[in-house]
C-alpha cells in the first residue's frame, strides 16, 4: 500500500494525469506536479481548481520546478514530497534518470513510453533491453515496483493482448494493434504530442514481429484498411512501436504488429519534411556558423500540442485485432476503446490523445496504491493482472469493448473479481 | 572606355561571369573575384585555368576575401585592384553597400537582382524606388554608370520589352514575361539559386501591373499554360518579379506580368514549407532559448545550388509574349532564348539558370568597356540601346529568337548596326 503521487511532466498528458489523480486523491494522497517550467504546473493546478476536480478538496496539490535529467534533484524532490508513487510523463529522454531516482528512494515508478537516447533514432530490438530492462536486477533486489509503458499504447493494448491470450484463445496466430485518431484539430498540420518524439517514431526503421522474428520495413510501405467501430473505414500503416518489443518477449504469439492511422495530408507533409532532411536529429550548420538540429526547429514552428485541445473534435479508436483458434474453431476478436476529444476537453482540459495516454497511468497508480499492482519488481503491463486494470478504466473514463467475430454485437468488457480487486 | 572588372560573389552566377570575363579579358583587362569565402573564388580561378578560358593567357586573374556589406572595404578593394567595372553578383542584401562603394570610387556598377532588406519581404511597388533609385541623383552628379538588374530576368527580358515597343508595335497592350526551366536536377528538391533569396520571391504578395495599376494576388493563384518553342507545353504562375517595377515606369504599356513555371512537386514542397512557417524570415525560439530564422535552416538542409550543375539536364526557355497592334492589325510576338543545362556546364561549369543570369551581366560589362553603355547615370536595362546587347549575346552564348504570330517560323534576331556597336 503506497500513497502520495509525484507527476513529472506538465504537457497534455501531465494535465490529464493531474486531473485524474485529483479526482482520486482520497486513495492517492498528496498530488505533486513537477516540470522544468513551473508555470505549466501552476496552470494545471489552476485548471484543477477551476473544474473542482479534487475529490478531497483539502488534499495537498503542489507545483515544483525540476530538471528530471538530474537524478539527485529528482530523488531529493521524491524524498521532500514523501511521494511513494512517481508517474513519469516527461519527455522520453528522462526515463532512466527518473527510474534511477525511484530505485534510490524506494518509490514506485510508472511511465508511458520507452526511454530514448536523444542522439539515436531506432535502436536494435527489443528496445526495452537497450535501457530499462538493464535495471531489472536493481528493481528486484530493492523491491521497486516499476511499471513500464502504461499509457494506452503501449499500456492498455498490452493488457488487451494478455487478456486475449489468457481468456479468448487456445492459440493466438496474430495480434494487430490498430491506433486510429479520427479526430480533427482544424490546423494545417500538427502532431498530437511532442513533435520531436512523435516524428522519431516514423523516421527510423519499422520493426515488427512476424513469424516469431524481427522484420524490417520502411515507413508507409505496408498499409491496411479496416472497418472499425464508431470511426468506420480507416487506413493504417505498419509502424514500429514500443509494445511490440515487450509483447514479443512475454507472449508466445508469432505475429505482433502495430498499425497507425494517417491521412494522406499527414503523410505528404511528413514525407516532404523527411525527404528534405528537416526531421533529422543530427545538427546542420547555418551560414552564421551555428549548429541547429532540424527537428528542434520543426518543433518550434508547429503548434504546441496542448493548444489543439479546445478545437479538437471527433473520436479515437485504439484496439487489438486478435486471430487464432478456440475449441478447434478459427476465431477473430477486436478489443478496443473509443475516446472522444470534446468529452476529454470538457473533463480535464486536454484532447483525446492525451486523455488515452494519461488515464491508464493514473489507473496504474491507483492499483499500486491498492496493492494489486505493487509487485515490487520491474514489469511491462502484460505481466500484470489485466482484469482489475480494465475494470478500473471502465470506471474512470476509458471503457473497453469487445467485438467477437464479424457479426456479433459489440459489448462492454467487465469482470467479476474478488473483493480486493473490486475496490478499484 | 573603362576596364578591369571586379566580380563580387562566387556562387553559380559568379562562376559563369568569371568564365565569361576571362573569355573576353583582352577587352575587359584584369579580372578580380571577391567573396566572403576566398576559397570559392580560388576554386573558380582553378576551373577557368582547367578550361583554358583566358582569352589572353597572361591576363591578371585574382581572388580576394571581401565582406561586401562593408562599403569602406569594398571601396578599398575597388581602388586597390583598379577595377573600373564592378559586377555585383553577391546576395541581394549587399546591393546598396556595393553601389555606394562604386559611387565613392567612380567605378561602373552592374547587378542582376533588386536590393532586399533582410528583415522585410515584399515591399511596396515600385520596388527600385525603395532603395536603388534613391541614389539616381548621386550617380548623375558624379557621372556613375549604374546598370540595374542585368541578368536574364530582369535584364534581357527588359531589353526584349523595349525592343517590342520600339520596333514591332504601334501600340502594345500586354507584355507577359514567361520563365520556364524545363530542366531536371535529379534531386528530391532544390532551388536553382540561393534558397533564401529564391523563396522570398514567392512568400510575399504577388504584384503585377494590370490596366496601368498595381494589382495584388496570392502566389499560385493565377496560372497559364503555353506551348513554347523547344520546351513544349508548360504551365506557369503569376509571380511578383523585379522587372515589372521598372518596366511599368519606363514603358507605356498597360499590362506587364511575370509568369514562372513550376511543377506540381515544387508547388507541393513549397506549400508545405510555407504553411508550416518554415519559409519565414522572422526568428523562432528553440527549446534551448536560441533564436533561429526558419528560412536559414531550410537553406542549410537544401542542396547547394552550385552542386546541381554536373547532373543537370534539359533546357530553359525565357521570353516575352507581347500583344498589341501594328499597322492597324492585331499582332502577337514571342521573343526568347533557349539555354541548355548540359552545354552551360560543359562551357563554364555551371547549370543553365546561372548561365542565363551571368552572361548578360558580362555583356553589360563589355558594352561599358566599349563605351556603348557607359551612360554615366543610373538606368534599368530598358533605358539602354537594346540592339547591341542582343547582338553581343548572340555571339557569346545566349542567342535571341523571335516568333511572330502563331504560324511563323522562329528566327534568330540580329541587327545591322554602325561600326562602334558592331565591335561587340
Amino acid at each position: 500500500m503506497k500513497k502520495n503521487v509525484l507527476i513529472i511532466g506538465a504537457g497534455g498528458v501531465g494535465q490529464v494525469a493531474a486531473h485524474k489523480c485529483a479526482q482520486h486523491n482520497r486513495q492517492l494522497g498528496d498530488i505533486h506536479i513537477a516540470s522544468r517550467n513551473i508555470r505549466k504546473c501552476l496552470a494545471i493546478i489552476d485548471s484543477i481548481h477551476e473544474k473542482g476536480a479534487l475529490q478531497d478538496p483539502k488534499g495537498v496539490l503542489r507545483a515544483h520546478a525540476l530538471d528530471a535529467m538530474d537524478t539527485a534533484a529528482t530523488r531529493r524532490l521524491i524524498e521532500k514530497t514523501g511521494a511513494q508513487i512517481v508517474i513519469n510523463l516527461g519527455h522520453a529522454f528522462v526515463n532512466m534518470s527518473v527510474l534511477e531516482a525511484c530505485i534510490q528512494s524506494g518509490a514506485a515508478y510508472i511511465d508511458t513510453a520507452i526511454h530514448e537516447d536523444p542522439t539515436r533514432i531506432c535502436e536494435a530490438p527489443p528496445w526495452y533491453a537497450n535501457h530499462e530492462w538493464k535495471r531489472k536486477p536493481a528493481c528486484a533486489e530493492k523491491g521497486i515496483t516499476a511499471i513500464l509503458g502504461c499509457g494506452f499504447d503501449p499500456g492498455v493494448v498490452n493488457a488487451y493482448a494478455a487478456l486475449a491470450v489468457q481468456e479468448y484463445f487456445d492459440h493466438v496466430d496474430s495480434i494487430d494493434i490498430i491506433d486510429i485518431n479520427a479526430g480533427s484539430h482544424g490546423r494545417y498540420f500538427a502532431t498530437n504530442f511532442n513533435p520531436e518524439i512523435n516524428f522519431r517514431e516514423f523516421t527510423g526503421k519499422v520493426w515488427s514481429w512476424q513469424n516469431s522474428a524481427w522484420t524490417q520495413n520502411r515507413m508507409f510501405e505496408v498499409k491496411r484498411t479496416d472497418t472499425l467501430p464508431i470511426v468506420g473505414q480507416q487506413t493504417s500503416y505498419l509502424t514500429g512501436h514500443d509494445e511490440l518489443h515487450s509483447l514479443s518477449q512475454h507472449l508466445n504469439v508469432p505475429n505482433i504488429r502495430f498499425w497507425m492511422g494517417f491521412g494522406e495530408h499527414y503523410i505528404n507533409v511528413f514525407t516532404v519534411l523527411r525527404n528534405l532532411g528537416l526531421l533529422s536529429e543530427k545538427p546542420v550548420k547555418l551560414d552564421d556558423g551555428r549548429e541547429v538540429v532540424p527537428l528542434q526547429l520543426v518543433k518550434a514552428v508547429l503548434p504546441d500540442p496542448a493548444s489543439l485541445a479546445p478545437g479538437y473534435v471527433g473520436k479515437t479508436c485504439i484496439g487489438n485485432l486478435v486471430k487464432g483458434q478456440k475449441d478447434g474453431q478459427e476465431r477473430e476478436i477486436f478489443i478496443y476503446n473509443v475516446a472522444d476529444h470534446v468529452e476529454a476537453f470538457a473533463e480535464v482540459g486536454s484532447q483525446g490523445i492525451s486523455y488515452t495516454a494519461g488515464v491508464p497511468a493514473v489507473a496504474a497508480a491507483v492499483l499500486i496504491a491498492q496493492g494489486t499492482w505493487d509487485v515490487q519488481k520491474m514489469v511491462n503491463v502484460e505481466e500484470l493482472p489485466c482484469k482489475p486494470f480494465i475494470n478500473l478504466m471502465n470506471a474512470i473514463g476509458l471503457p473497453t469493448h469487445i467485438r467477437i467475430g464479424n457479426n456479433q454485437e459489440d459489448m462492454l468488457l467487465s469482470f467479476e473479481l474478488d473483493e480486493q480487486a473490486q475496490e478499484a
